[in-house]
């Protein structure tokens, strides 16, 4: 049978490995796909690059544009990254009529909308498996696999150097900066890591899955983000000793009030199953009301757990191309006139629970102080610790965790604890969730 | 838009769940699947039972031929079970045009190749989600999420009871016969509980998965099965302080050989997530060349969870129906011309490592006799604890971890083992997989 012809943009870790799987898999591909997928052309400005990779086996090129352009070409696989040129690429190809397959997920959590508005008025397919939690086929998974269900909530580990960057903090009890030198050594963060240990990564990949889940358009701009950098090896040892771990969650939660888009450090219970996962792994939870908590778990990164995301997306296509555009799946799992404007819920509106640490001098009355004021803001606590103060020392730490309570309940009560004057410095304070 | 309209064979428990979360989540499913999708008639000896769940909502009948035969009827779900009359059926549903959805994993295990390809004959989708590990999507997994690799191997948690039992074996170390008593009262273990002690179920799922990920036809025949009911709470007290846990795994694995398929206690790595997939839950490990390992957990059985797998099923169909029938997802994730007859291992020739126990004369030169043999056979060890016989007590335990060794090889070791007269009574044999 005549191949599909895919024209590849982007030659790098991700693109190099889509190209070595497709060919050294084509066989066992092409027996399920039905047809071959041939990758016929790559764009790179790395010409060099690209010829090295490619070895002869396809064409090479440097204008992107004439890609999206060419008559032989049927699908896209957009490798570029960032929302400018991919941007006008991925929108070029779909206007040319041809299918598009990427890994983009500032792309898509940032212009989504427009784009598979486009896809749709065309009636092309555009692939995303590879956007979210790497060869996780979590995006199958939300898009058809649980159907049934009311998805009430989805709470993942979805940034593989947070992960990465906090299971050796609590191994190794290190402060953040040291093991993010580490990281950086052995490549397991960039040069400049912004993007993953601020939580954006997270809320770009969080903003996809919650979009699909819930029928809803993207909202990236809505989404509550907190990165690790300010996180302390000593909290990590406090929740280890209540029964917790620390780990950087996005969770999306369709409430009465609206929908809960947040990524922050959380504790969780240290035995859950997702509390386990460590190093660079990724695992999403997915609760539905029918099904109850399912968990997928895999490598979130790399040039071929990622390629492998990729080339599913390829076959897919290939196997729907010929379906009218009704009868496939829908891009964001609903029918594209079933999509909602859902009310993304204000941070200061999120009900969870909450871990405090707070330095106080060791001294009488100081406990009745702190909790006449959590007890003013209706705010109970759950369970409570507090530290032996070492010989001499005059200062100790409380850590409690508190019930379920709204944030901004507890940021008022924050406020007026740090101005007492037996407590010293700032509060930390952290998000608790059960996933239950 | 026009509904398209399911008729249920069976309203047991499963029949119940798909018929409320059908009718729950009514709205949601109609925005995913693009047109409504109604029981319009419900088939079950038990009319009473059938009245009393479908309240009025749609036709009852106790002819379930009369259904598979409705002109009015687009989809039959098949939840009676087992190859007797459930085979009719679905061959007669799909000679008559219709698509099928089951959770009869017997009769696909069994009959899936006869079924298939009268399937493919009529251009019908016969779904399956349901009939492996309840709610998790382990089938789309497998068919279209990890379709760019090669799959190496698969290792699950597949049988709930199983699992439950185990879990239970091991807090609380009682032995077999107790926990089974335990779980029957409960509810987790069925008054008969044979297909699941002895591992018949968990082989027919392991034989739907083998046949999806390597493209080989169904090999139940094949399957080498070995049950829990002898497992002793000793071994999994030893295994325990080895840094081991004991589970029931179905596993396939491809090798140059031949395809293993083979269900049996097995020690995994304590540390690993899927050796602490505790109770009823069901986790399946799946390793491809470019994806590495991958891991979905979730609930394998009850109304609602297998519900969601048969609705996804459900609006699979309504969103692919019209495509031409090439252009669908292949039943057995290759396309029916790609299928191949590839040789099952026979358990003699797999190669895995072994935990031995024997129960030994506690005097000079029994260890001597024994490893002798081993070395004999060219097996070799990799961990041994002797327990400290107890005060007067003249006999004591030896356990042994092996290197990988070939089945037959340590078959033929125990005899020669069991002949020595320092060692009393059987020596017990478990498998051993690092799961990496």
């Amino acid at each position: 049978m005549k191949p599909i012809n895919v024209g590849l943009l982007g030659i790098g870790t991700v693109g190099g490995g889509t190209f070595t799987v497709l060919k050294r898999n084509a066989e066992e591909i092409t027996r399920r796909a039905g047809r071959p997928i041939e990758i016929t052309v790559v764009a790179d400005k790395n010409l060099e690059l690209a010829r090295k990779v490619t070895a002869g086996a396809c064409r090479v090129t440097d204008d992107a544009f004439a890609v999206v352009s060419d008559p032989d070409v049927d699908i896209i696989v957009e490798l570029i990254g960032g929302y400018g040129v991919a941007k006008e690429l991925v929108l070029k190809a779909i206007a040319n009529g041809k299918h598009v397959v990427t890994a983009n997920k500032a792309l898509l959590a940032t212009c989504g909308n427009e784009i598979f508005a486009a896809a749709q008025e065309q009636g092309v397919m555009v692939g995303f498996e590879a956007a979210v939690a790497g060869g996780i086929p979590i995006i199958k998974a939300l898009r058809e696999g649980l159907t049934a269900n009311r998805i009430e909530w989805i709470a993942g580990i979805i940034n593989g150097t947070t992960n990465f960057i906090l299971s050796e903090m609590r191994d190794k009890g290190l402060p953040f900066a040291a093991v993010l030198k580490e990281a950086q050594r052995l490549g397991y963060a960039e040069a400049d890591p912004t993007f993953d240990i601020d939580g954006i990564d997270a809320a770009h990949k969080l903003t996809i899955m919650s979009a699909i889940a819930f029928g809803n358009s993207m909202s990236f701009e809505g989404v509550y983000i907190e990165g690790i950098s300010k996180l302390e090896a000593a909290d990590m040892k406090y929740a280890e000793q209540l029964g917790y771990r620390i780990k950087l969650l996005g969770i999306t939660k369709r409430t009465a009030e609206g929908v809960e888009l947040r990524v922050h450090p959380t504790l969780i219970p240290a035995k859950r199953l997702i509390a386990n996962v460590e190093g660079a792994m990724n695992a999403v939870l997915v609760k539905g009301d029918a099904v109850g908590i399912t968990l997928y778990y895999g490598k979130g990164a790399g040039a071929e757990p990622t390629a492998s995301a990729i080339i599913a997306d390829l076959v897919d296509v290939t196997r729907m191309h010929t379906a009218d555009p009704e009868h496939r799946v829908p891009h964001l799992a609903f029918q594209p006139d079933a999509m909602v404007d859902l009310t993304i819920l204000p941070q200061s509106e999120v009900i969870t629970r909450y871990y405090l640490r707070l330095r106080v001098e060791d001294k009488p009355g100081v406990l009745a102080d702190i909790t006449r004021i959590l007890a003013d803001h209706q705010i109970s606590i759950e369970a409570m610790m507090q530290r032996e103060p070492d010989a001499g020392e005059e200062q100790t730490d409380i850590i409690m965790l508190t019930h379920k309570t709204r944030e901004k309940s507890i940021d008022a009560a924050i406020v007026r604890i740090e101005a007492l004057p037996v407590v010293k410095g700032a509060l930390i304070r952290l998000r608790l969730e059960e996933l239950l």
